[in-house]
This record gives C-alpha cells, sequence and structure tokens, in this order.
C-alpha cells in the first residue's frame, strides 16, 4: 500500500496532521498503537480538566454561601467522577475518530516500525509513503531515585484512575501536573505535600504570580517544600516514606500515596527511529528546520517528540505547519507566542516572555501590573480571591509578554497571545473595544495603566 | 473656577474621559448628579452580573451531581444576594472614586447645567472650561401603554432590589436586559413569561442563536410571547394583568409583577442642551463626528448620550477617543467591532456583522459553524449542554463576524473583535496558537474548518 503521508502517533500532532492532509486531498494512513488521541486527550490535558471541573464545582459548593447560596452536605463521589471523565474522552475519541474517518484517513492499530524514510511497517504490512511524519509524543520520566522501583508510586496515569481518595499525597515534582493534581487532591481534602527541586513552582511561568499561587495553596493546606532534593523512596500499597533533603537538613515526608511527576521526555525508541539517521541538536533532541522537516527531507517531527514545548497546543501549530509544507503552502513553525496554563483554581496561563527569560537575555523591559480586581466582572465573581495581571512590554511599548493569576486566565490568554504574535503595542491593543464586564478587560486596563 | 475640561456625567464615558485627561495632565472637572460609576456601575451592568453569578452558583448547586457532586437542600437568600450586591458595587465605585483622586480630577456632586460651550453652571457656581464633554448617559424608556401610570410595574432597578422572591413576573421586552433577567429571576424558581414585539428575542444578536437560547429557556420554563403587543396593563402590589395581542388573538398574562424592559433612550434634557444648539442628525440624535465632537468645537458627546450603541464598553471608548482628540494625539471612533454579550446561562455573544446585517447592507458573505462540542473543555464543564460557534467570512475570508451561544462567550468573544478590527482571515486567526483545552480553541477550529 502506497500513502502520500504516513504518520506515526495519534495524539494532537498526528491526528491534526492527519485530517489537514487528508483534507487537502493527500492519501493518509496513522498508526497508533495504543488509543487515538494520544496522551493528551486519554491521560493527559482534557481527563484532568474533567476531573478538576468536577472538583471546581464541589469547591463551588463548599463555598456557596460566599454568593448567598446555601447548601448540606457538599459532598463527591469519586469513582463517579472517574466514570464520567472516561465518558468525556471516550466521546472526544469517538469525535476524533469519525472526523478522521470523514476525512478519509486510513487509521491503523499496531506498533509502526519505519524501515526507512518510505516505508513503515505494521503487524506483517509494509506501507510506501511520499512523506513521513514522527509524532511519537513523549512519556512520564521516572526519575532514578533510591528505592523507586521497589515503590507502588503513582504517575498521572494512576492519579487519574485511583477510585479511592488517599487521605495523604506526597507529589515529587511542583511543574504544571503535579500542581494540577495538588489542586485536585486538595479541594477533594487530601493532604498534600509538593515536593520540588528548584525554589519555586512552576519553573518555566511568571515568578510571582507562581509564588502568589503557592502562597494562596499553602493557606488552603498545601505543604510545600521547595529547593528540596529527595533522596531516597521506600514504602508499601499502604504508606510510602519519601525522604528529603534541604536547606534546613534531612527529613521524611510520610503519605499513603506518592505521585511522581517530575517530567516528561520524547518517545524516540520503539519505532525504527534508529533506521532513519537523522540528524540530532547539542540537546539530542531531534534537528528540524522551521517547517518541522527534520535533516531528511521529506521527514517531519512534531509534537511533543521534538523536546522542545511539550505542549499539545503547540504540537497541532507544528503539524499543521508540516502538512502545509507538504502541500507547498507558505507557513513556518513560531514559538515567540504559545501560550502555557495551568489549571488550578485560580489558574494561572502566561504566554510570550517572563521578566526572568528577559534578564536572562538581557533585553531591557518594562512591567506594568494591576490587580484582578481592576475588573469589575473579576470582583462579582471571586469573593475574596485576588489575583494579578501583568504586562511585559517592550522600550517601545510592544506587548512581549503577558500573565494572568485568576480565573479564567486560560481563556483570556490567547488575546494576549494575538497581541504578540501581531506585534501590537500597549497601545494599539488598548484601542481594541473589550466588552464590559468582562475579566478580560484585565488586559485594557493594564495597557491604559503602562500608557500613564 | 477654569478647567480646560469639565465632563457632564460620571458613569463609564464621564469617568474614563476624566481619568484619562487628567492623567495626561489636564484639569478636569467632572459632575454627576447621583453616584459616580453612573446606571452601568451602579444599577445596570456591574449588579446584574453580581446577582447573575449567585443564580449560576445556586444553579450549580442545583444540577452538581452532573459532576458527580452531591449537595443536599440547595437554597439562596435574596436578600443577602442583594447585599452582596450593592457591596460590590459600592468596592468598585469607591475604586472608581480613588482613581479620580489619584489623578486628581475636581468631582463635583449635584446637576450640572450647561450655560453656553465655555460655562457650566452647578448650584450656585458657575465653571469655566475649554472643552465639553456631555456623557449623560441614557435612561429606560417607559412605553405609552394603556393604564400604564396606575401599576406599580417594575423597571431593572426594582428588579435589582427587590428582596422578596415573586412567583411569578411578566417581562415586556424580551432584549438583552429583559432576558438577563428572565433567567435570574427562573434560575431562583420564578415563574417568568417574556413578551416580545418581534418574531425574535434579543434582537440584533444572531438570530439562529438567540432562537436557540429561546429554545432553551422555553424547556427549563420560560414562556415566550414572540411577535406580541402589549396592549394594555393592569393591577396592583399584588398581581398584574397584561392584556397581549398577537396572531393567537388577545389574551391576558397574569403575574405577581411586570418588568418593563422595551428599551432605553438617551438623555438630552435637564442638563441645559438645549443652550448649545447642537445640530442632530435624521434621526434626532446628536450629530458627532469620528473623534465624537459634536458640531461645536471643543463640544464632546460620549455614550449612550448619543444613542449609538447603548453599551458601557463603546462609552469607554469614545471617551478615550474624545480626549485623544482634545490631547491632539491621532486616534478615530470605530464600531466595526464593538462585542454585544448577554450575561444568560449559558451566554450569548456576538461581535462585528450578523448574517441579518449582511443580508440587509446586500453584501455576500460565507458562514461557517461548528457545535461547541468541537471544544474538549466545553464538553468536560458543560455536561447535557449545547452550544454553537459561528463565523462570518468574507468571499475572500476575511473574518466580518462571530457569534458565540455558549459559556464563557463573554470572555471569548474578545479575541474575534481582536480578529475582525486586523482585519484578519480566517487563514491567519487559525495560525495563532490557541491554548489547549480551551472553549475559546472553537474559533480555531471553525477557521480550520472555514479552509476547507
Amino acid at each position: 500500500m502506497k500513502y502520500q503521508v504516513a504518520i506515526i502517533g495519534g495524539g494532537p500532532a498526528g491526528y491534526t496532521a492527519a485530517e489537514a492532509a487528508a483534507r487537502a486531498g493527500l492519501s493518509v494512513v496513522l498508526f497508533e498503537k495504543r488509543a487515538l488521541g494520544g496522551v493528551c486527550l486519554n491521560e493527559g490535558c482534557i481527563p484532568t480538566k474533567t476531573l478538576l471541573y468536577s472538583a471546581k464545582v464541589y469547591d463551588t459548593a463548599c463555598h456557596a454561601q460566599k454568593y448567598a447560596v446555601s447548601v448540606q452536605s457538599p459532598a463527591f463521589d469519586l469513582p463517579k467522577i472517574i466514570a464520567r471523565k472516561q465518558k468525556v474522552v471516550r466521546k472526544l475519541v469517538l469525535g476524533i475518530k469519525s472526523r478522521l474517518t470523514a476525512a478519509g484517513v486510513t487509521m491503523v492499530t499496531g506498533e509502526a516500525e519505519v524501515a526507512d524514510k518510505n516505508h513503515v511497517k505494521c503487524g506483517e504490512e509494509l506501507y510506501e509513503c511520499d512523506n513521513l511524519l514522527l509524532c511519537t509524543g513523549s512519556e512520564t520520566f521516572i526519575p532514578p531515585i533510591p528505592g523507586v522501583e521497589g515503590v507502588p508510586y503513582w504517575t498521572h496515569r494512576d492519579a487519574l484512575d485511583s477510585k479511592q481518595l488517599p487521605q495523604s499525597l506526597a507529589i515529587v515534582g511542583g511543574g504544571v501536573i503535579g500542581m494540577e493534581f495538588a489542586s485536585f487532591f486538595n479541594s477533594l481534602g487530601t493532604k498534600v505535600t509538593v515536593i520540588e527541586m528548584l525554589d519555586e513552582i512552576l519553573g518555566g511561568m511568571d515568578r510571582e504570580l507562581s509564588a502568589l499561587l503557592r502562597a494562596d495553596y499553602a493557606k488552603r493546606g498545601i505543604t510545600f517544600l521547595t529547593s528540596t532534593k529527595v533522596t531516597a523512596l521506600e514504602g508499601d500499597a499502604s504508606s510510602v516514606r519519601v525522604s528529603v533533603e534541604n536547606a534546613d537538613g534531612a527529613s521524611v515526608v510520610e503519605a499513603e500515596k506518592v505521585l511522581l511527576s517530575v517530567g516528561r521526555r520524547p518517545v524516540l525508541k520503539g519505532f525504527g527511529l534508529e533506521n532513519l539517521d537523522l540528524e540530532k541538536d547539542e540537546r539530542g533532541r531531534l534537528r528540524v528546520d522551521s517547517h518541522m522537516q527534520t535533516s531528511l527531507p521529506g521527514v517531519y517531527a512534531c509534537g511533543d517528540l521534538t523536546g522542545c514545548s511539550l505542549l499539545a497546543h503547540t504540537a497541532v501549530r507544528e503539524a499543521e505547519v508540516a502538512v502545509h509544507h507538504i502541500l507547498g503552502k507558505a507557513d513556518e513553525m513560531s514559538y515567540a507566542a504559545i501560550p502555557g496554563v495551568v489549571y488550578t483554581n485560580p489558574e494561572i496561563a502566561g504566554v510570550g516572555e517572563t521578566e526572568e527569560s528577559l534578564q536572562r537575555k538581557g533585553i531591557a523591559c518594562r512591567t506594568v501590573k494591576l490587580p484582578m480586581a481592576y475588573s469589575g466582572r473579576f470582583v462579582a465573581e471571586n469573593e475574596g480571591v485576588n489575583g494579578v495581571c501583568k504586562l511585559i512590554l517592550s522600550e517601545n511599548g510592544v506587548i512581549l509578554g503577558a500573565h494572568v493569576l485568576g480565573n479564567p486566565a486560560s481563556e483570556i490568554i490567547v488575546q494576549a497571545g494575538m497581541a504578540i504574535s501581531l506585534g501590537l503595542t500597549a497601545e494599539q491593543w488598548a484601542r481594541m473595544v473589550f466588552p464590559h464586564p468582562t475579566v478580560g478587560e484585565i488586559f485594557k486596563e493594564v495597557c491604559v495603566e503602562a500608557g500613564h
């Protein structure tokens, strides 16, 4: 069988590329060894957000009296929360499947192996292709902590499916995944301890907002151990002991369960990548150009596999760029305005540069920030909750970065991404008409503030 | 006393102009006869959204089991809901006041009267000014229905402050204000009947989405009488009878209370406008140029007073444009991308052209729409709820309009406004990176769909 495009991996990069290429008239075969939708849809973005929404509803019920609404005995049913999550995932996976079917994509379930740049084996079949897209994604990195093999640790996958609420949970790694689970289990009443090697949680996000979020969750009962190294793990199904070391010395965190969320790494093995002899960069990542093409013409790499951003929306955009290149349509990948969102409650979101990233690059900038309470809607809908909106401007007023702590940061950050992509100045952005009253108006307020 | 800028009216137009002018170094006096913040802040946008949020929390509690959360006996305390609303309003009014104070604006409480273009009287004082901004806003229009004088009808002001929940409520006028109160009282259990003269609610919004929202609320118990004229009102403090006429003949709607929300009209009297002899247009509205300047140089009119848009965010932008003109800074008012939002649950929002408006203008367009379920986050957070996102494109793919039914339409519509303001094509917009998973991604999905 011969196809114009063969794609290995059915996550956001793979399914986006498959649909785009097929709808543009190319013949496409997509290989996926597990479930269509990849980690994002099956055990990442979507399932976590579904669980977090149930936690938010529970939170809302518990604090309804802030809005003069009362309820008795708020409770949750964890097995049902998880069952609903499965239902949402199934619905969305079916949606992707029907879109790919409608587009005419050939879907093959199985482990594909690249033979050479124009041939992929799967089972007994050999598939010929003009273009090859590698979209194998990433996998959980299990740190080589002494004792880790002997402990029944959780990864995000277990945390998503545990029908029993642990009384206490130690989370090793205070990045996005760690903090989203910290938020979920904290809302449901688990005693959570977050252990982070760096001196602040959410590395890569705005440092000031991350610290505010941390302080907020500390008030709500999460224990944070930052600048703390995990030196050993021991335990069994009923309890774990996490040995840690920091400036205060050595100590032990005891918890019912331990979740390892120290990071993810590209999947570079198990699909015949070694048969392609692709160039790598100095950090060992696949070298791709601005069209996502590797050193071999006709071979593209998109998504977490490149180790560049590890975000589903980056993968989607990279896949589009690759397909456009195959189609001969002008397009290029840009990483200048990729939003990052943490779905804690409140959410934190950012796009573009941070003060920290510009400082590292030695670029002068101006920071303007306002409390979220400058938005009337924020005040109306966030009783007793604080937040901050911060813009980072170049010396001539161009928006370089935007960072928000406060709901719904995830939904409003995209407009800041647009402003950055389009090279708007604060003055130009402020001249757009922002609907009133919205939380998103806060950007206008900060832009106006920047003008004074 | 002499000022560079005198402003009559302390609503969104007035307070925005006052702060902007004062922070730019001009001496400013602002006259307000009632409360700083105007209708928007004291009895409009902000109070309604505060009440609606309590209703949403109550709704969430009542339907928490959809998300595997259970509560017993959900209840609300209407006097407390209203007290909280007052608190929010007070906080925001104080915020505006302190911002104006910090900017050095002279605030005068009292009824101002324009003597001529350079003089304003208030009480015993005469104020001289170089520039005069008229920002007197709008007031509720009470339709001349036979019997209206004898009935203790509600306007939005009464509906915002009623500490007793009516068992039944007839709402005359199914526009934005009518529908927001319909949503509020329906959530709290009042039997609501909406009577609308036109053949669809929410005139001016996308017709298809308005009809979907109406059908949704009909399922939740609201009775809609469209294409229906109110011919008479009678009643007392305990009940009203609304006589109506439509294609089915004449009938009577009985309810405990009646809310009149047929529209608002510019405040053109009571502040000496007649002493200025300003030009009006064929519809009797003050004629202003693209800098919001009236036919008299140095006299500007901003906000509802112009009868042009009657939205707080339009007023804010108009005020900025007027102040920029006074300051000699290039700027111009554009009405091409003014979002409209209805804070029902779900929300409905739109910006730019509708299919109906383009048809009237005889402009060819292309409509592309998708169910909101194409957004994974929408599915995760809207169990059993449907929605639609629709884009209106020019023949060469430029975004002309965007319309959304589904939460949080209010917060995501602004990016569509940006796309329209900046003249983006669907293809250009789709190349922005939308964070995943968000509801706002639906715009990207529709843009991608438009490309096929």
